[in-house]
């Protein structure tokens, strides 16, 4: 929302405060714009915003809210002025492509009350890169803009290039909607500037993941541990389709983590799979593999090919069984790839409270008979919870 | 951003004016907050909203922006409040868990000024849900809180109910965040109140999808199309990862998007793959089925199973190629399923312009000697690019 939102709990901040770039500032708090019609009207989901949200969460930046804004050159202006107002960081995404509708350049400028010219090396830069590609369309120099203020951040793979401007006591930081391009820009050129510019304390972060209990009885069992995890602590939970994951945060020292972690472990047992970036699909393969399966095959029905897609995504261990591939819905009729282990999946119609039962079984050399799971969820959800259930009964009883 | 932005282009509103809620007002002007520290942090990406924007566009509601809100009491009332002095209908997902970090009915309430109390209604659904499962927690209770203003509104399908509070010529409806039942509380309880509550005119809206030009020479190929697109007529182009995509939309008669669609294919010509919600996978299965080929197998390298993933997501399409699974990076050692149709793709190491090449080859009953088709693109959508250049391949030339 606007001041009032933002500025919650925060110190008040004169927007036209001269800093000096040299001295560090504490505790940056940061807004991003993500800049798009495309995001309003819902024709694009906005990953970038949780990219940049768990960078710089990461760096130990505070992420106070995301805004999605219309293609409209005054309101990425009004924006712009506002957030500047408001916060240390302005990153900015989108609306730096070559066509009529990418108008970011535009309102930062009108913002800043600076003139855009073109600027001839990133002209040149952009003909080279056309060189190797062929003719450049013309609409195509509009990249090449720059007003005075902007450093231009390098784009090795693609033609927007970002912008770094720092007046005034706040950063603008704007970067390409592509999310490849955006990525490497962030890694690149905006990451390494977040310590020198701003006086950073890393966030730590402890995840712990759990399949086959519910939120609130999960929140229930380790009671304490979300409501007080500890002096410097934050938790959370969110139920996810691979189950109920437990965050612990700190901004001091990492150690603080080890306590509500363990106490999570002894609290809820076998329905803990997982920490951090641990995917279910690479724990259930490595759980297969020092019992003697070196690959693993899928048979699935109804599904979609839930379980082969993650599967085949799924992290690579070492010592792990490797996923050879699979079948959908096959009824037998289509010869599975030959492997050590094959996965069997069914998923069963929806019952009316939403819930669904999921059968499992394992064949080959760690064998599993037929169980029946529980799930419940709609649509594509209900799919890949299907599938992680299934993955929870490998990682469970690998015999 | 706050009112500069949010405003900008709009009549100015009074946030307390009474209003008859019986008169249907025209054009509504909608905002979306999206609560959660998660979503902040980047732990969860923000999907409900490009849902919500896509399903307003269609009902004739514009959303005029989004703003993603931490779990903070203060921050979320200050946002409402803002919201409803701005917006004519203010959604809201997130934050109706039953645990201590959901804060979104609180919140609401401090914006209204009014008290939450134990709803016995409410209370007696829940427990009756928690009947067929087991104990309920006693942290559900926390669901069964309304506000006297706010109708709740069902959630066949999980614990927290939503609200419909329509009260000083501002709406607001809450949504629980987790996707299935948002969507489908939106679906059965928010869509159908849009019309009886507002005057709508829905909008109308046509997409071209084309594969293999990039997006600026997509620009300049269609010129007038996109800048003047006829009256009425708004267009947009969006770089996606299965090609450009051009979209047409009008509040007017749909006729008016036949011309530039029109255009499009006559400009493009074999570039255009689809229309709307036509999908890759499925138009190139499709392609296959007259062709001949029943079943297709997939084999894949170095693409992380992104193949597998879309054919096994396909749609399912009357007379098209039935997708039976398929093997990944198994260097010819794991048999595919007996198929019709081998698709066979290989994505060979990026250059240093971020461009790689794919080469891609069909065996079996339809045939196509393997060819290299060049993409660009970094991580899981250079995966996905390769994939989506071989599908092409097969939709152009099923011979």
């Amino acid at each position: 929302m606007g001041f009032a939102a933002w500025r919650h709990g925060l110190p008040s901040r004169c927007a036209n405060a001269s800093a000096d770039p040299r001295v560090a500032e504490p505790a940056p708090r940061a807004l991003l714009l993500s800049i798009g019609s495309e995001l309003l009207a819902g024709e694009t989901v906005d990953a970038n915003a949780a990219f940049i949200g768990r960078e710089l969460a990461a760096l130990g930046v505070s992420l106070d809210g995301v805004r999605q804004l219309p293609d409209d050159r005054a309101a990425i202006a009004a924006a712009f002025t506002e957030a500047r107002g408001i916060a240390d960081l302005v990153l900015a995404t989108g609306g730096l492509g070559p066509t009529h509708d990418d108008l970011t350049r535009e309102g930062l400028a009108d913002a800043l009350g600076e003139e855009l010219t073109a600027d001839p090396q990133l002209e040149a830069l952009l003909r080279d890169r056309f060189g190797a590609l062929g003719r450049m369309p013309e609409s195509n120099l509009r990249q090449a803009l720059r007003v005075p203020s902007a450093e231009a951040l390098p784009n090795p793979i693609g033609s927007a290039p970002g912008w770094w401007v720092d007046r005034e006591g706040a950063v603008v930081a704007l970067m390409p909607g592509v999310p490849s391009e955006m990525r490497r820009m962030f890694a690149e050129q905006v990451a390494p500037r977040l310590p020198r510019r701003f006086e950073l304390r890393p966030l730590h972060v402890r995840t712990v993941k759990t399949f086959g209990i519910g939120e609130s009885a999960v929140a229930e069992m380790v009671g304490d541990l979300l409501e007080r995890p500890g002096p410097g602590v934050s938790a959370g939970i969110y139920a996810r389709d691979d189950g109920v994951h437990l965050r612990f945060s700190t901004r001091g020292d990492a150690s603080l983590l080890a306590a509500p972690v363990e106490g999570v472990h002894r609290l809820l047992g076998e329905a803990v799979w997982g920490l951090d970036g641990d995917d279910l699909g690479g724990i259930a393969l490595a759980a297969l593999g020092p019992r003697g399966a070196a690959t693993v095959a899928s048979w699935e029905a109804d599904t979609r090919g839930a379980l082969l897609a993650i599967l085949a995504g799924a992290a690579k261990r070492d010592g792990a069984a490797r996923y050879l591939g699979g079948v959908l819905d096959a009824g037998g009729a289509a010869p599975l790839p030959v492997a050590d282990v094959v996965v069997q999946l069914s998923l069963l119609p929806q019952d009316a409270h939403g819930r669904s039962r999921v059968r499992v079984a394992l064949t080959g050399s760690v064998s599993l008979p037929m169980r029946e799971v529980r799930i419940h969820g709609s649509g594509e959800q209900r799919l890949r919870r299907a599938a992680y259930a299934a993955l929870d009964q490998l990682r469970r009883r690998p015999q």
